[in-house]
């Protein structure tokens, strides 16, 4: 599948949950599979912190032919014959405001300065998003999604559309989420987030002014992330305690060597294999993510909370919701373990939606949503064939 | 109980486990009660990684007064009365080496160079520290301990101490410890670490000769370490999702400012009462604790494996143990998690030796280990009673 990312212009502004507004904006998308002509077929796909509207499919190059490893963030997820069929659906990507990635967000220019907007790009949140989000639906002239879905902050983004729009959404597909971040999760945003502060090439947010970047502080950020995304479990059997020279040596077949080698007892070098895998994540990250779009995302993860304003009654707060609903949960995730996707489920219950939960036994982590797994995969797929097939269906 | 810090000199260079040797080095350490006639009634106590020989008792100021906040870090559990009764043990706190508390370090002089040894330290193991507790105990006349006592890191050398010196322990107690640590263990210590050898105030581990300290890494280290010290329960209980200037209005009893409060939309400024926490908890510990010393100590805690010269096998590992052993783990410890207590009972037990376990339900995570809590200091004192005393009584 051949894909291109879109772009829309807003000229409207976008009034913020923070109480700012966002002057002119532009939305980037991708779009795949065809919008039936009763235009009831659209799945929105809605993306996490380190990800974008490039859900699926493989761009080109100049001659046209596919790019390799450039197929989107959810390929498995998401294409002709996979879970999310786009011979059946139309399924949309769109890249969320404050992203480094298209949409309008800090590294573009401030029209009021003309500078880059840096730290002064308004606080966004989960809210603010699926407003947005809703804006481009009406561009393309789908006024009801047969299904919202996401993982992780992308699930957040999928509960928020069922009660900021319950009309608009028939069902929800909401994966390695939560209802809100545990005081654990603000914490691991918290640290990540000092780091790129305190980085004294972050110049108050205004690096890009400086011509540089808080490279050290993305890093520090990127190798936190990735420790909360995978599971004690999978780190000990893809890592274990295996040194890293001891890897290379193995690799080269010099099992001589291999034997031989030992601790170097080293405080700053690389000893163990999973520092390695760490700092070379760390540094691919901090090459192409933008710092002020991390602090803007994590703190929309910080945000969320549907509850907060029905005093933590979760139940009370999900009672707009008018969509059907798919949960899955993976049973090592203890980022977004299961426990949080049953908070949700019961309040769900409690308002007598029809609800449908899948808790995967799954050794991967959070990091589990994004990798195939066969049982996750036919669930899903299940989902959309039967549920979110029968309902546009049904309208037609 | 009133103490004071001791100091000894060793003239004796020791041989370290890395290869090198310390020349001269220093040992600070503190004891309470009274060595008995027959000497068998020593227990050594083992520091975890922010701490030092300051077991138990107060400081005075220059008239003799008991200074405020001045008692050591296990006071709760060694004193006249205490679990570990000093009524009727002689108890040893003793510093590391390479620590920032008094014993030689990173900060103290290189004899071959005349400046810090900063970066230069030698890298120590738990091995290398048990060595040097050795030669303490030979210095005060004790051929053997009644017990040896830690938790965490401090555990890790009371079992280190029952394989190196095994006719020289009647017993080993150790708490919330592990057999080695796992990759996730090793992967959180590996970012604190990045955060501070990329500190540009780390000056590759000279920054004392520079007159500066990597304050930004310290603090980045400490709150990373306080994540994983706390459990996810505890930490929605202390802090939960609960927002900093709301908690300041409500303890002014200003109710009415505290309800209009809301989110202040902010990225740079703390919002949640969990990161001013975790602000506070870094500050401090950047003020007084020393950036290599961390290296070495947290490089310590990745190189301790017991069973790596058996191929894995902790069995074979722990055959040379002659101690009796008590451990105790905590149900929400999720740093060493109790099934690496349960993996050091199995181990010890294929060899026959006698263990006392206990899995105390506490909900405080590794942090347990330091706290009050009646059935941990239950179990502790009763094993001290009826087990060391009684060893100590057959000798006589």
């Amino acid at each position: 599948m051949i894909v291109a990312p879109q772009r829309l212009s807003f000229t409207e502004p976008l009034p913020l949950q923070g109480g700012a507004q966002l002057p002119a904006y532009e939305l980037v998308y991708e779009t795949y599979g065809t919008l039936s002509p009763a235009r009831d077929n659209a799945v929105l796909i809605c993306h996490a912190l380190n990800a974008s509207h490039h859900v699926a499919g493989h761009y080109t190059d100049a001659h046209g032919q596919p790019l390799p490893k450039s197929e989107g963030w959810w390929h498995n997820m998401v294409g002709p014959g996979k879970p999310v069929d786009t011979n059946r659906f139309f399924v949309i990507g769109v890249n969320n405001i404050g992203s480094c990635f298209g949409s309008t967000g800090p590294t573009h220019l401030n029209p009021a300065t003309g500078q880059p907007w840096g730290a002064d790009f308004p606080v966004v949140t989960v809210e603010d998003w699926v407003n947005a989000q809703a804006r481009l639906l009406d561009a393309l002239g789908i006024e009801r999604l047969a299904a919202v879905m996401g993982g992780s902050l992308g699930g957040m983004q999928a509960l928020s559309w069922t009660l900021q729009y319950p009309q608009r959404v028939r069902h929800a597909v909401i994966i390695a989420s939560a209802p809100n971040l545990t005081a654990e999760n603000i914490a691991f945003n918290e640290v990540a987030r000092r780091a790129i502060v305190t980085d004294p090439d972050f110049h108050g947010g205004d690096y890009l002014r400086h011509g540089t970047k808080p490279r050290r502080g993305l890093r520090i950020a990127r190798m936190i992330g990735h420790i909360t995304y995978l599971s004690d479990d999978v780190m000990n059997e893809k890592f274990g305690r295996r040194l890293r020279p001891l890897v290379e040596a193995m690799r080269d077949g010099d099992v001589e060597t291999a034997e031989r080698l030992a601790y170097r007892y080293t405080t700053q070098e690389v000893e163990f294999e999973i520092e390695s895998y760490l700092r070379y994540q760390g540094d691919k990250f901090s090459e192409y993510f933008d710092a002020n779009t991390y602090l803007l995302i994590t703190r929309a993860l910080d945000y969320f909370d549907p509850a907060r304003a029905y005093d933590g009654d979760l139940s009370a707060a999900l009672a707009r919701a008018r969509a059907d609903f798919l949960l899955v949960s993976f049973s090592t995730d203890w980022r977004f373990s299961p426990a949080r996707s049953r908070e949700i489920v019961k309040a769900l219950l409690d308002n007598r939606r029809c609800v449908s939960y899948c808790e995967i036994d799954a050794p991967h982590g959070h990091d589990a949503f994004l990798l195939d797994d066969a049982r996750y995969h036919a669930a899903v797929r299940a989902y959309f064939q039967h549920r979110v097939a029968a309902a546009c269906r049904a309208q037609e």
